[in-house]
């Protein structure tokens, strides 16, 4: 991963809130999304400041003539199409974006007219999921998570004997992700919170979330083809946040032998911008330095730039505000911080895994790495956790206490990469508010 | 189900080879299926005798005109704008389709140029994957392999608390469905072959089919609705054969506590036709009787009409060639016979179940019913269990043994239902050779 002039933390745009240092999308940013024009047709835009910018319109004023042609045709639905392009046009998009932006280029900011179709306040926009997202399979990358929750079903044996050795994982359901702001409907399904009684078919009672981090593949491989490790960056086009609501008590009653199924396919939220891996390139960091007497990663999920360069060093947080603590004006409260430079796997590893048994990986598959926890109870990435399975309860600032969610709950989710001499840049947020 | 005049076994069409009674796709029939023109155009068809039909080419020639004025918008790509249309629409289709294909009815008949244009032997046309598929489930319905598989890995508790109170299942990966007659790559994987030495990455030595029959979801319900046991045999468009291809080394070693992943994901072939629910009406039977001391399902899983017509009574049974049988003329060796009405659940019950959390299921969702084993060794629907693990190994007439799948064999899968005073239909073949 090298940077290049688009992450220059001097440069500077000529729309003034980018310009902020606590916004999320400064020009070094330059996020893809999927917005709603007013006739309800979805547009790829960009974020910058407070702004969003239709990609398409810029295209069809030939503001992208020198990249492609007919780069309108990408711009025009989701970004699959976009996805299917690789690494180095995807550079060239980006690096002719930032011209764009930046005080330097009057293309757009001297066009008022054109201003006026392409860009409208983030705000003001209806940014839809941004990709039609063939296949989901989320990962189970944590290895604080996953000791965690393995110490309260197993205490004797909190960690399986493969987690070392394999990127554990599984498909999920594409259907019902959905993106940010979406309400979420509390599920029915069987439960049986006692073994001396049958179970019951009802609305869930331990309905959780889990903050994760996503990542959308870019490209193709053929059925039977695998993709090295080497390779594994380049099929990554970038990383967004999910949130994958967790039913606990169905979990814990369907999932032997075959793993989480209605628990998980009432919904996922998904933030509405995906941050290319261009932009997070000054923010990646080492593999997780694995203990002396763990295994190292066999061979085909081993590289020196793996190792060196395949951790990404981006800091999550999830808030929490009740009906009641909205009703009082009270602000979200904080539930947790963890990093994902804490996950056991990277990236390219669980992407590399995925296809090491020759599985076609398609544009627009969404990954996601499992609840993304840390090593101390403050950086625990789901109720689950930080509740204890309940045993401690979280008191909020209205008195309210919380073991899972209640109605009216919403969960919010941040990210963000700082690092000294580079402009901080933000992924937005993935919120979701729990119906009854 | 009640049944009307397209399943009077009178009914003969001019179509000579469709009445034969040995023939998969008598008149009665009428599956759907996807070929490709000579310009690579996918276009629905159905097959009828030894002749596959352009249904693209009927509207056209405005043959549907009392159906629906714009059916060729349907016939125009895979089936799913077709399974967007509920029962009634799908019933009238198929009513007129056994009307052109009748003796009494000269539209097609008499049209030579339309014949020409529409009709091809099936053995000179190319059939693709009837569907594009938004997601894949699969089940685990047949208590014979849930008790069979379970002995094997735990011999004091096979079958697992929840599994006469939930249909269990998974969600799969549906980029890797292909269709039958498309080689099947030995996948490489992880195994883990001895707990005294570290696992390795390399080619799956315990390759297994597992016989399933899957269904093909129609029409929509949003996410958060539930579909009643008594609407969910409307939501089923037809039926179809499944070989869920399956690394059985792989499985075991990386399958706690998420379930199955790359053990299934490197492929899973469908047949290309697909049987509608309106041909299968006939053949609909009592659903499985359960012992006195199993529980009745729960009442979202249960209603008079599941019970006593939610089953289908469907044979299917498993053929193996070995690239020695095929070099020395043999013909496969007939492996298991099983039978659909042997499944602990009901299509209808695992839709049910899987819209049970408020999850959406979209046209052309497919769902298969994980391995169809009966209560006889004969009835064991995967080489897992009729080796029982590899411990009984399979002699072929060549005198080669089978534990697991070597590169060269194929395996060959079929269909058919039988019932008294109607005429017999078939699946055809869900067919795939091992390469390596």
């Amino acid at each position: 991963m090298t940077t290049d002039s688009t992450h220059d933390s001097s440069l500077q745009s000529w729309v003034e809130s980018a310009n902020d240092d606590a916004c999320d999308f400064p020009i070094q940013n330059l996020p893809y999304g999927v917005c709603l024009t007013e006739d309800d047709e979805p547009r790829v835009c960009t974020a910058i400041g407070d702004q969003v910018v239709d990609l398409y319109e810029l295209a069809c004023a030939d503001l992208f003539e020198d990249v492609h042609e007919s780069l309108a045709d990408a711009f025009d639905w989701r970004l699959n199409v976009l996805m299917h392009f690789g690494r180095p046009f995807w550079r060239q998009i980006r690096s002719r974006l930032s011209e764009l932006m930046s005080t330097e280029c009057g293309d757009l900011r001297d066009d008022s007219e054109l201003r006026k179709r392409a860009m409208r306040p983030i705000e003001l926009t209806e940014l839809v999921c941004p990709v039609d997202i063939p296949d989901y399979t989320d990962f189970y990358a944590s290895v604080h998570h996953a000791t965690n929750v393995g110490s309260m079903f197993r205490p004797d044996n909190p960690l399986l004997p493969n987690y070392k050795w394999i990127p554990i994982g599984y498909h999920g359901r594409a259907s019902s992700i959905v993106v940010s702001g979406t309400p979420i409907h509390r599920p029915n399904g069987q439960t049986r919170p006692s073994d001396d009684a049958p179970p019951a078919y009802g609305p869930c009672r331990l309905l959780d979330y889990e903050m994760e981090v996503g990542f959308y593949v870019g490209g193709t491989n053929a059925i039977g083809e695998v993709v090295s490790i080497d390779d594994a960056e380049s099929r990554i086009f970038g990383m967004t946040l999910v949130n994958d609501w967790s039913a606990r008590d169905m979990q814990k009653w369907e999932y032997q032998p075959l793993g989480p199924f209605l628990a998980k396919s009432f919904a996922t939220s998904v933030s509405p911008w995906v941050i290319t891996m261009d932009a997070l390139a000054p923010f990646r960091c080492a593999a997780f330095e694995r203990d002396a007497d763990d295994p190292q990663p066999l061979d085909y999920l081993d590289s020196e730039s793996n190792r060196k360069q395949g951790g990404v060093d981006l800091q999550v947080e999830v808030l929490l505000a009740t009906k009641k603590m909205r009703d009082d004006g009270k602000e979200p409260m904080r539930l947790s911080k963890g990093s994902f430079s804490d996950m056991y796997w990277t990236v390219a590893q669980m992407l590399t895994h995925h296809a090491s048994n020759g599985c076609n990986l398609q544009p627009g598959d969404l990954m996601a790495s499992g609840t993304v926890s840390g090593p101390g109870k403050d950086a625990r990435g789901c109720l689950l956790e930080l509740t204890w399975r309940g045993t401690e309860p979280i008191t909020l600032p209205t008195g309210e206490e919380r073991k899972f969610l209640q109605d009216g709950d919403e969960i919010i989710m941040r990210g963000s990469c700082e690092r000294d001499g580079y402009r901080r840049i933000g992924f937005g947020e993935c919120r979701g508010v729990v119906v009854g």
